[in-house]
């Protein structure tokens, strides 16, 4: 990834507290709320129980299995960070590791949460085209691994859909990689931050990319795709077991008043609010991309472009007022949102046909 | 503590998922979220930075700085837990260890969130009257700790304020306290959960019962008072020192629409609306308190009341509707919150009186 | 325990290097290594696997299943700190407690090892008399813990034979704890610094005082009793289970030679040299028991005398050689090492007596 | 690294328990113990004083301030891996990394102690030559991590010395790393677990190659080059800072009989034995080094050897009798141990030149 550039992380604080719709493309995680979680959220206020002993909270567990087609156990928890290192920690012991994607998220992005809410697992990386781990290299790499007490000995893999990168993990890809941790023992843990945007983009069911073909559990991102803070964990077929509750209270998620999360899955998830808003990144994308032509580094298959851009070119861009991330040198990141449609993102496809 | 009693746990969702203002008693944790609180979440959806680089993050060190009057460093996170557990592992090494109540949140309410964070140390626990820790206890604790490598050495002392029975500490008490833990290069946090029901009961300054009287950081509570998941660390004097944005990140609190957090404590602290909330609740408390007499377990100066009735007593309450918690046998915990003031709980006193 | 004495802590280093046999009292943990032991490590010499790779490492599950009448796992380990702290790591995950004494070495000797080893474990302590937890306070305890996520749950429960404060637990006992483990779902395990103290003491089966009186796992102690640095971690009824490997090669135990540490085990167990060298300590201890009399704060079963001086006879004693640790004012602590039977400590007995 | 070979794991015990020392070049940690250590393990018996309270721990300090003519303070432990642990989680807080070269012991054969001992602390790997990280590489490496708390910071380096291919790091390429950690706020580690090897080769006094050369702390090992199982933590230029001996308790290293651990050291150190031991070793592999010619993957400058070896040739060596551990394919690594001087490895070169 590129030295100057980050989704996570503006430098310097908005001095005007303001950006609009038509020039914000630095990150999905300044978007808006949409107005149906808000509303939800004041409808949440007239419930009353603490914790996660809430109707909205009990309720998840059904509303998933039923959108997944099979039994799951739902668990909300205000951050991808937290969802992402609570599945881990519950899937490998302190002294495993959690295969992954060289610039994975959970490598590159989370302070080591992984590592600190697993008691000290090691994230063992790959690398790999568009952000995707390459199966022959995964087989490689397990096998290189001596099966001693030397060595640390992985237990999970992690993918990423839609991945760093932008691309989209395919079932038969998919697969493929579950198919490897089953061989092996290992659980399989799909990064969803972006999951309705590879779920849109494959317009597939949502049990196509995950417990069918092989996850155990997936972070199902809300925040950046219209909500305030929630995100689910979800575990494929039945209980994911004792441990992730004690794992998501000790860390400090369990929020005394649960239901305002709860209140925004279940909001999110009511009339395809979810889908309809990763199809309008999607599209947004798709717009811009569109205008990028051979400037693309990756195929745009969801809400992230990866662009080269020359240093001239970047400064007429924000000279034009656009915000986004430089992506090294060279290069340039642009991420559209759930509130940036096709319509709203044609200034900026129209900037970038015009360089 | 009752065994068979707790503030944070309601065994199973409510059914109706609503419960009337007027006999809910069970805990400050399932209180409405204040108008105004609801308001600044709808107008901090115009701000669109990430995490914590927004305009509403960074006014906090200064809005905390007028209110204590003293440069503090304030970080905000959504719970309680999570605030106590990052100050205490700021303050302690992973072989230290942390002096507290024997019935101390951080000790009985917490699931070893403060061992997980500060990697392992050790709460050192100590009894008290009304959940105040007394200082001639502590000093005989901390002489009895042989100065070795083999027994875990303290290197902070917490309090909770209001304590954990409802009482308040006052400034010179503190002082106590705080000399002790200066003596002995420990550092003094406050967990603060119930921080504005204190501030409203002695009608203080802030900064008397904080750095004023040798508090080193505070776990500042806005959600039991009327926020919706909201809580400020605050460090006295200045910076806290690095490492503390680490232990936020790493726990995955730092929320990537982190704007929301940061608006409802601004909200908090506009117009003094954390006080006037606190004063209700405490109003409330003291109209309950004046029904109990001699019912009292503790004398009632916040908003929590314990309060001895025998199982015959607590089913007559129920059978009208109340909503409570049993503390041990023969005994019951009322909790009063911001939106149940001396009028609102008009009924439940009446009721009591009538046993 | 007293606030200025321990087993754990020589204030200075030794001026002259060595102590007389028949003045040192002050901690078997200095006692002499015994000649087998010398020579099993000559003989050892001539091995040359690494690591536990070794026939002498290999040969222990079959040596202690023979002693022990049963299956076990048996894992070497340099120190009974590491031991305890392995065996506990293992039985419980990092948000579970240990249940145990409020004195026990686990808790007050180990600089919080076992909550690293577990990655954060609460030690959950209960009061006892001569350090034996008692098994309706132990049920109290354990029915006073809410079964939610807010309160850690213990998984295990710890007891020492012979125990801190030098008595040694009865197979009916061990039998009453172990049923409350069972119930709860807990393991058991024993601190056996000194079990070839208690075994001898009972003159019984070493399989009495452990599996068929329901212990799980075992640390059994041979540094105090004539090894080198040599503890056995021994698991009952086959395996262990997995982890306990990883956990000994990640805290660095795992020697690079280490033959050197099996060898000194094998010499340990043959020709019952821990019984005969632990009834050499015993007999020293009854030695002197007899001549404190009503100076006994607690039976002397063991090695271990906690005995009732004034300051002015502790005065008279070391003026005379003798060197022990004072217990809090007005009493001490004596150890009989295995090099110090009835006839090595008749000097010390007489002392005493002529008080 | 090959797939299929390791230092650290012979994966049978040997049968007969006996290896001749001129068929052994699988591992020095399966070495004898030099007479010498034995007679000070012998003379230790008669020093009474327990953990580390003993004359010989307490000499040690004197003893290496004078061998690296600076002021040291030093800690013994019984193996590298807690000695490299022990120094890196003394050297980063559990949020932050150490860079290290990508097959550095540390990152692939201490089932991730560093990050167990450190709380947390993530390895970040680069590539090298012969194991030694490359100046250039590690500037670049630094430059592209943001400043942020959304990824993991390295406050240290560490590199081995010499290295896990053989090879020894010159003053002044030592230099070159310590001058990038001291531009960056890091500290410098040297695993030395084949130090004696390093500088038996350089002929240099050790202080060229440690402190005057930017290294802040060493793990000194003995154990592979003649001792039992000790090794030294050395922190040059006065103390290492608190917390050090707390890291050791807590991890199970303060041996109750530590007097026999520093005995070992002490002999090491008596007439230079540490350097006798290491040339012989060094002589031994040298001339196997001859007999190899163009085999030879790296320069010989301590006491391993990569050599490229057919099927056929390895299995023809080891039809000889010689014991050896295969690197990945085609290639075999063979390690002279301080027991096995040039003359004692003629057989080896011999059978190599006749391949």
């Amino acid at each position: 990834m590129g030295a100057t550039a980050s989704e996570s992380r503006p430098d310097k604080p908005d001095e005007k507290g303001l950006r609009m719709t038509a020039t914000r493309f630095f990150s999905d995680n300044a978007a808006t709320v949409h107005p149906a979680v808000m509303d939800a959220l004041a409808a949440a206020n007239h419930v009353d129980t603490a914790y996660d002993g809430d109707a909205l909270s009990q309720s998840l567990d059904a509303t998933f299995s039923e959108l997944f087609e099979t039994d799951c156990e739902v668990v909300w928890i205000p951050t991808g960070t937290a969802a992402n290192s609570i599945i881990l920690a519950h899937f490998v012991r302190p002294w495993q590791g959690i295969l992954c994607y060289e610039e994975a998220h959970i490598e590159v992005d989370e302070c080591g949460a992984p590592t600190f809410y697993s008691g000290g697992a090691k994230l063992m990386t790959l690398p790999g085209r568009g952000a995707k781990i390459d199966a022959e290299a995964l087989k490689a790499r397990i096998a290189g691994i001596r099966q001693d007490v030397h060595q640390v000995q992985p237990a999970a893999i992690s993918i990423t859909n839609a991945t760093e990168y932008g691309l989209v993990w395919r079932a038969d890809e998919i697969g493929e990689i579950s198919q490897i941790a089953r061989a092996n023992g290992m659980k399989l843990h799909m990064d969803g931050a972006r999951f309705a945007n590879a779920v849109a983009y494959l317009d597939c069911a949502p049990a196509d990319v995950t417990w069918r073909a092989g996850v155990d559990a997936l972070s199902f991102g809300f925040t950046k795709n219209g909500a305030m803070m929630a995100e689910a964990i979800v575990f494929f077929g039945g209980s994911g077991g004792p441990g992730v509750r004690e794992l998501k209270k000790r860390g400090g998620h369990l929020l005394s008043k649960g239901r305002f999360v709860a209140a925004q899955i279940r909001a999110m998830l009511t009339n395809d609010l979810w889908l309809d808003n990763a199809r309008a990144a999607n599209a947004g994308a798709a717009t811009i991309a569109m205008a990028c032509g051979e400037r693309l580094m990756h195929p745009v298959e969801a809400n992230e472009l990866f662009v080269r851009l020359t240093a001239a070119e970047t400064a007429k861009l924000r000279g034009a007022g656009f915000d986004f991330y430089d992506w090294g040198e060279g290069a340039a990141r642009l991420v559209v949102s759930w509130d940036q449609d096709a319509q709203a993102v044609a200034p900026l496809a129209a900037a970038i046909a015009a360089l």
